[in-house]
């Protein structure tokens, strides 16, 4: 006897195939695809096979290179757009990561522009031509958003669209739009965690995205879909969502770089979200890329379009040149001050983070710079501040959204069954936040008295992760992220190393800080994440986008450097 | 028999004694105070009977004037102190409106500060010597806050002080320290109404805070204190806060100068609140006082002090001079553009209101400048989602408070009991609000084309209250103010004209446009309030602190000159 399918399988499944089947045919991957035991790393030379020596090269461009190009008319919008949509495409087969393919409309878009170029003999914008994958929170016009719901498929955010007046019923997010005024073709959208509360990503419509470095791994979550196509290089850059480490996570696990801002720096208007309306923690719109100056490129654009007059809870905060002016000063001047945080005192990270903070701290000091510890008020506290904040409706909203297919709740989403807040509760836990926020601001100013600059440090250096990417269903701490959104501090993750079991495979046994430290030690299995990226976060105070950047992108100088001394 | 007094009646009468008995005997206005039948105006020549020349001229002086004496010693921070205690010492006796004195600790910190003076021959910041008043929900060192409740006398915000560690026994609010720090002079604090949440001045400790300028009617709320302490000049600079307009209406209503920030532009933190971490519509600190570059001096002192380093709310963003240069350039240039809303569509203003809107249009038109209809999403939204936000936990706060000394509410408070929102109400309120917000920023955008000016309206000039000062209980309609505060756009209060009875007192009838206009117009009685001050209200975006601060500087200067012509 057949077991009797839910109905929802049959439509997630549908919509699976009708994903598929938007690519075309002389993109397919030749079946079978090869399984872990015969290739676990798809990226680089693997996926290089299916792609001309033309579209390699278009594809491994970083966004800043991409733009000297299309901007200048020396590659086409449509050359480039056709490059990276095949390898989207191909990224897609070896490792599930698009929720949405419309490649045919990312072609019209860049006929478009090559269109306006030639009559114009200039480009649209600063991104003119530039390729965007968007995660599949971002609405687009013509174009649907699951967000991973079996129940969103053929609605607008779950609601038929029939029953929505008709300007509602295909809307797009203004990040989108002002992108798209910019010059930015679409092609794709990312997979996405059902919920987006989960640090791996894994849906009842794709199933699970694992890391392309390594396909017994998690690619991280919740911006995980992001993460597995820029590594892929099946994009250079794209917009993920963050609340608790959903940009930094899949960036750190994926050797990428991504970008938290602060809430109101740019525009979250218009995207669909879980528990929207929850203002204790928001969640942020951030840059993912190859390149940390792919990151500043679409930040200074999208702040180049005034995003504060399209949506009201960005602030008029214009990209700031003199703090960047500020930075390369400094850094020329032995004159830069940062914090290493090495534990935070709850869990401590694997050997290869470990060895990439030495390598970051060792590197600063050479150069003159002063690096100090830090101790701050404590994360577990923040952490806390971020369960509640997530917790405070019971579950109302994700489960209303599951409900609406009937699918189950998957594993890795970390919401537990809990109590609904009150008002009351709210404003009490909102009060708690607030004097965190205080604390941690007080704790950071102190430090001018210790880094000799005359100023408190400029930067936290810190992990993102106390791991490497981790198996599936292992991801189990992400207070290394979380605190900063509790903070509402601006922060980047950038690739240091890779996990070289030569060197980082030694794990001196040590008295574990916590049960949890216990967990996470015992999970380490150095073989087994050999040559995955490590990568560290930077942190800065709130608003501080352009410090932040300009530091990663001094520090990888200096990393690039020392890789090449040796 | 006598009627057994409740203990709180007790301890407010207490509490009322100690701040009288604060003012020295030779300050003491001799009794009788007069009734009103003899003398219903206190200020101008009334309250100066009893100060020496010298007093008056100090006194009389704005903010701007003073600080130009004394950071450059042609006057000393004491004379100065001296001057302000004694003329607030006698306004209080006059309209109770003190719930703080602390006159010797003013004497004491001007002594400093001359000596300061003497010794470093420069003052100690831009507000070396300028007597401040604040409302009695700023904390300062060494000084009550009971913010109306009986039950918060002897306590720390109703927490006895011995149940607090020690260094929370006793704080500043920082922008209290950040005042200091640029050399302000603290003598007393002003009374507000039980709960903050009323258009009128009340409380069980002192009682009724009525108009200086007509002791029948209310100094309004819920700054009323600060209100009304300006307009008999017993400060000249304060600050207020504004929930719903408690900044506003009480400007209004006494003929002063009032800016309600947006939020995260000036430091909240450490500051009493009522309902503190409700964060759908947040309360912001704003400065009142006699002169709008009185408000300027304020705000660039607060963010000369970089207060986003000390309150994690605030944004940093400097005073930026260079809108200050546009608006004044586009002045010249006849290249301003204004609307002007007559009415909200629910109530209209009163006669002496709609004159002052009348004569701005008016004078703005003559010097060339454009100025168009307003039309926008309504008002009762806004007005809705605000009453929503202020009830979200049921009375929970305040009834709590209040239940301290037992003390009972007073009718001015326009809370009523409500249900318990729970989390995800509060959620689906603020996406409400967020929606609101959008779609009055897509409606301000639209001006664009209707301007001339290539911009949209530069501000929207509108009442600030249907009516001048009203008679007590008598606050009905909050809604002019209310809007500005769920967009959370900067707004500032300017004083017009003053009722005039031959030119005011027709009261054309009219079809009310709501039950609320009804009762509004029914209220309006020109002889009641002749010579009361008639104010309005610019409203800029959000964050546009500079620009408001310019414009009214500029209508005022129309202003000057068309009364100076008849």
């Amino acid at each position: 006897m057949t077991p009797i399918q839910p109905a929802w399988q049959a439509r997630a499944s549908a919509k699976r195939e009708a994903i598929l089947s938007a690519i075309p045919t002389e993109w397919r991957v030749p079946a079978p695809i090869p399984t872990l035991d015969i290739q676990l790393n798809v990226t680089g030379t693997y996926i290089q096979q299916y792609l001309s020596p033309r579209e390699i090269e278009i594809t491994e461009s970083d966004a800043e290179d991409i733009v000297s190009h299309t901007t200048t008319g020396t590659w086409t919008a449509v050359e480039v757009a056709s490059a990276f949509c095949h390898r989207a495409a191909l990224a897609h087969q070896l490792v599930p990561c698009l929720l949405e393919i419309c490649f045919d409309r990312a072609l019209s878009t860049a006929k478009e522009l090559d269109s306006y170029f030639t009559t114009h003999q200039k480009p649209l914008g600063p991104l003119h031509g530039l390729p965007i994958s968007l995660k599949d929170q971002f609405h687009m016009s013509g174009v649907e958003t699951t967000m991973g719901y079996v129940g969103w498929i053929d609605t607008f955010e779950g609601k038929p669209r029939t029953s929505l007046p008709p300007h509602e019923r295909d809307q797009e997010s203004e990040l989108v739009r002002l992108l798209r005024a910019s010059g930015a073709v679409f092609y794709c959208k990312t997979s996405v965690p059902t919920t987006l509360m989960a640090g791996e990503t894994c849906n009842n419509i794709l199933g699970y995205t694992y890391n392309p470095v390594n396909r017994h791994l998690s690619a991280g979550g919740s911006s995980g879909g992001e993460g597995a196509l820029l590594a892929l290089r099946g994009s250079t850059v794209g917009f993920g969502t963050d609340i608790g480490g959903s940009i930094r996570v899949p960036a750190a696990f994926n050797g990428i770089h991504g970008l938290r801002p602060s809430a109101g720096r740019l525009p979250f208007e218009g995207v669909a979200n879980s528990m929207d309306g929850q203002n204790t923690i928001l969640s942020v719109v951030g840059p993912m890329a190859t390149s940390v100056q792919g990151l500043k490129l679409l930040v200074q654009a999208v702040l180049a379009q005034e995003p504060w007059f399209v949506d009201p809870l960005v602030v008029e905060m214009p990209w700031r040149h003199a703090v960047e002016e500020r930075v390369r000063a400094a850094a020329k001047d032995k004159g830069l001050a940062f914090a290493i945080m090495e534990d935070d005192g709850t869990v401590r990270p694997h050997p290869p983070v470990q060895r990439a903070l030495g390598l970051v701290k060792l590197l600063l000091e050479q150069k003159g710079h002063r690096v100090i510890d830090w101790n701050p008020p404590s994360h577990a506290t923040a952490f806390d501040i971020a369960m509640q904040a997530w917790h405070m409706d019971g579950g109302t909203d994700v489960q209303a959204h599951r409900a609406l297919a009937g699918e189950e709740q998957l594993p890795e989403c970390f919401l537990q069954p809990s109590a609904h807040l009150s008002a009351a509760q709210v404003a009490a836990l909102n009060v708690k936040k607030r004097n965190y926020q205080k604390a941690y601001m007080d704790y950071w100013n102190s430090t001018a008295t210790l880094t000799g600059t005359a100023r408190p440090v400029d930067a936290l250096i810190c992990p993102a992760c106390p791991s490497v990417a981790v198996r599936p269903g292992k991801f189990k701490y992400g207070v290394y992220t979380t605190f900063v959104n509790v903070l509402d501090y601006s922060s980047a993750v950038l690739p240091v190393t890779k996990v070289d079991c030569v060197v980082d495979g030694e794990h001196r046994p040590a008295v574990p800080l916590s049960e949890m430290d216990a967990e996470v030690q015992a999970d380490y299995d150095c073989d087994d994440c050999h040559g995955s990226p490590v990568a560290l976060q930077l942190v800065g105070r709130r608003f501080e986008e352009e410090k932040v950047l300009s530091l990663v992108q001094y520090v990888e100088g200096l990393i690039n450097e020392a890789t090449q001394r040796m």
